[in-house]
């Protein structure tokens, strides 16, 4: 039994909300429980200079939390001059996962900046933002399809993510922080609409873990991206 | 005429939102039309090392704005290494003016600490953050006042702040993004809900002012601190 | 009584020398009693990015203190990495002071970056280096109409500015260290030549302060100011 | 066929050879292949704030290029005055998987650093630096027993790491960095002696992959990393 | 024949300026010919924690140029962020050259701060700042003495420095900024007033020199710092 | 006696080592007993702005010491985010150093950058970082001369380095990490083939030194540079 009552298989309530920045060519707000992060798209016409003038474009992402979206303040990374490793550890993770799905080429020679920004958390921040990212990212596609500057398909799949772990001997999904604070292993899973890995994330926090143990942690986050993709459809539907 | 129908002492559509934050002591989400700030009060005991052991606490707060929060991203300041003057200039008006209504001995040696992060912007963020952040800050002393912390009144008046400026030759109340840019001058007002000035600061961007002109803002600014303090006394009430 | 024997309404001793740099195309040292700035005013054939191909000029201005113009030496920014945010709200302060009254299509697609270094720090030196820099950008622009770079009228007024405050209840002007330190209300005033506003910034450091109060204030600074600009007139002559 | 003719479950040449270092506790200059990473594992008598006082101890990792370890000298990131996001992922990766295998009860209140030094980057470096970073732990707690300074046993397993990918469709070990360019998938796990997971990492670099592809992949990593732990044993023995 | 008509032997003016901080517990402005240094020394109750409890004090020196004090203005490095290589081992140099003639148990527990700050350069601002140190060093002292802080005597000797350089094939001493971009060899001399080397720096900026040339330049720099030392002895009297 | 037992103008064991990076265009481990320095040569079709278009190249330095070279392990200067002002004062030593021995002309428009990364430090890392970087650059030049990128003379003559000091009154060369620790004077020189000087740098650590003892050292380094360059003959022979 998990702490919170939970199914072992059973993920928070997640929801997407669509639109809710003013000016973001596209945004989402996701919230995984109390997990709550704003995911904007913004384009640019521009790309990094190694990518001038070959006709590709470019996804990338930042990721921030807000100082007291955790249970104690944490310290503003703008005024600590500088961000951490976690957080750049994470945004590249993000960046990687989107630009897994993008047909750069497809997309023309501009960049769409994907902001995270963690407003509430509660556990798997990246995981959420991964996912709300991709309904910020296609709403920022479609908005590029109604002005004229794409034709043909430019995401070529969904992409979803979550956290799995062995909490308590048990493999679980979707850990919360007090989960996350007391589990054997973490790992974040990364997988496409038709359901291929992008991204494999597993870490002993105590004990080592076996090959049948991890196994039983895909086997969770496959069936739980699965139904997150299914969100992600009747969302941008 | 202002250009989205305004009269010219009518501020934008105002809201103050409680308990927005699952951890903070106190939080705020407040609206001044389309800007958007979420203010959030952490408590600490601690003070900084110049107040150590002298009995007195301290009231600091931080601003940021998330990259997407602009018609244009703007970089993030956790990225590029520090924060810009701009941002400086603002969290060090908004924590003296959360300090000139603060009983710093009745708090007791600890700090309280007001985030104020622009979710979206469309001018008078800085004003806006300062009449939420009183609310933030008054939920916080609620808390400690409810843990047995503090005893006598520490929040000793209310403050909340309002910008106006000369637009189209006109003194004005509350300017959105489109009037500050276009704005001769640009002032912002706080003021005590006993009517006392907390800061004054006042900006020809164009052609510089008569006397006549600033006491016009002045005019305007006391009419409308006087109902955004209704307001706050009527959300925590 | 002041505790160093002036009227309310008495500025200290205050001088304008021009010509102290071997090198600027236009320098002044400021006092104020014992406030010392040393201005220099340097010729740049290049503007910011954002006025590139305008024929738009740009004035702006950094503000330093030497570590030891205080009774207790104070870092060196150098040394520390980085600007204070106080430094940084003086340097920006009087870059908007100069820009006022600078006529920036006529001073041509150049910049004149405005150095103010604190030689020595007795209170008011924000206001010193506005009145000093006014005195090295003129004697800047004199250089460049010598050598036939400008030909209209590039500065189109005076600026100088002076502080005032209450002190022990009563509005006095030129406030010196001593009497900063004890203020319960400290305002910068910069005013143009004509006797127009070009900043007004007022701060309550410990009760607030009334509008009567504050009118005092800029009675005070009116007449301080239009002083400041009889002498800046006798200089340049 | 691989391009320089190793068959596809086929490391290159490893080799671990310690006591390269004439000052730290424990060092092991381990290449693989044209991959060669110096590591120094120094004994200090401290441990981070948030450990003070709990008897236990500490491991963290360090990890650094040479400008020209590289086919293309890269900044130096002194000179740079800072480490990159894929520098600080890694050296938290080496820190983890050490920190894995060691009692931290037993090591006592103190902290060893293990800084892992790239001299030839060929691919592979952090599983390289992981591998060897275990034997210059071995060596420097060996160094503690001689003192006196730990009795039990600290090191409770080994810990190794490979890489593994998917490059021209195939599943191979140990990517060399012509391999590493071009693989589709690319993946490093970290295990422990007894054949345990410490970490895992897969990132699709280009086509997403299968679950089948993933477990071809630690299949081979299996195998790879128990022939390094016994390189590990015969090194220490 | 040098450019300014000076004989190969010849220094520039030289003037030693006592007393000109209000604030510093000792000050000095030096100018060689235009290049002019304030010199300030302030003591501080407080030794680096590598020295704490040992009873021994410290000397230490910061140095700056004002950003106009160069025919170019030069980057502000307080607004940079860092100061350069070069103001680094100027101040470094600066230090060493003081400690040499201080007896730092008779100063006992505390450290003085000695800040030079270039307000015009004109060549050879280390070797004023040093000779303009000594005096500001040496009030600083005699303060201490006046407050019973001292007893003995802590300045063992005097300390002056003089640069000397091949210019134009002939030995020179104190070379101006156009002489020191031009020169083949440059070298900086310190030397105590009973005539000892304290630090030696010689450079070839062209072809390498011989030992004879070297020696001409130390002949030359013992006869200018023995006329250093002797308006030391004048301006301190 | 000196505490290694060797003669006061015996230098350590010295090594020269070619060809140890694969990738470096020129590449030369240096020893000088127990201080170890990797140096290697990389060639950038590119110069630093100020020379652009004028037909001369650049050769220019960076070092660094690996965070265990030395007996105590020393903070990574990556990590503490800058360069201290030693390991920049030592850059721009070394560099300088290299640059008077080569025709920038004969190069043409091209950089060299020279990494001399301290492996092992005992003492006299600077002077063996020189004499192993002219080998490096030596080889970085053969290397151009294959490529048919230079044709005649870029390197015009040898250069190397030595320490030498005053320890316990007696004039010795090339001191290890102890006598450096306690010696009055420690100085290093640097030299070209023929003899002649191009860097001298002498302190005073404890009491000032005299002439007589300065020309001691000199001696003492002409001789034993002269050697160091008959060891470079034989390393590139």
């Amino acid at each position: 039994m998990r702490h919170d009552g939970r199914a072992s298989d059973e993920m928070r309530a997640v929801s997407l909300e669509r639109g809710v920045s003013r000016y973001a060519e596209g945004s989402c707000l996701v919230k995984f429980g109390n997990t709550h992060v704003l995911c904007t798209a913004s384009l640019e016409e521009r790309v990094p200079p190694w990518l001038r003038g070959g006709g590709e474009g470019w996804v990338t992402a930042e990721y921030g939390m807000l100082p007291r979206a955790t249970k104690e303040r944490m310290r503003r990374e703008a005024s600590a001059g500088k961000q951490s490793g976690r957080t750049q550890e994470i945004q590249r993770l993000i960046g990687r996962s989107l630009r897994a799905i993008v047909d750069r080429r497809a997309l023309g020679e501009r960049q769409i900046s994907v902001d995270c920004d963690v407003l509430q958390a509660d556990g798997g921040t990246r995981t959420a933002a991964i996912t709300g990212a991709w309904v910020a990212l296609s709403d920022c596609i479609g908005y590029m399809r109604d002005a004229g500057m794409v034709t043909g398909p430019v995401l070529v799949d969904h992409v979803a993510a979550i956290s799995c772990g062995i909490v308590g001997s048990a493999p679980v999904i979707d850990l919360d922080y007090v989960e996350d604070s007391s589990a054997e292993t973490d790992a974040n899973f990364v997988m496409t609409g038709s359901g291929k890995l992008v991204e494999v994330q597993g870490t002993a926090e105590g004990e080592p873990f076996t090959r049948d143990e991890f196994n039983a942690l895909i086997d969770l986050a496959s069936d739980g991206i699965a139904r997150l993709v299914d969100l992600q459809k009747l969302t941008v539907a």
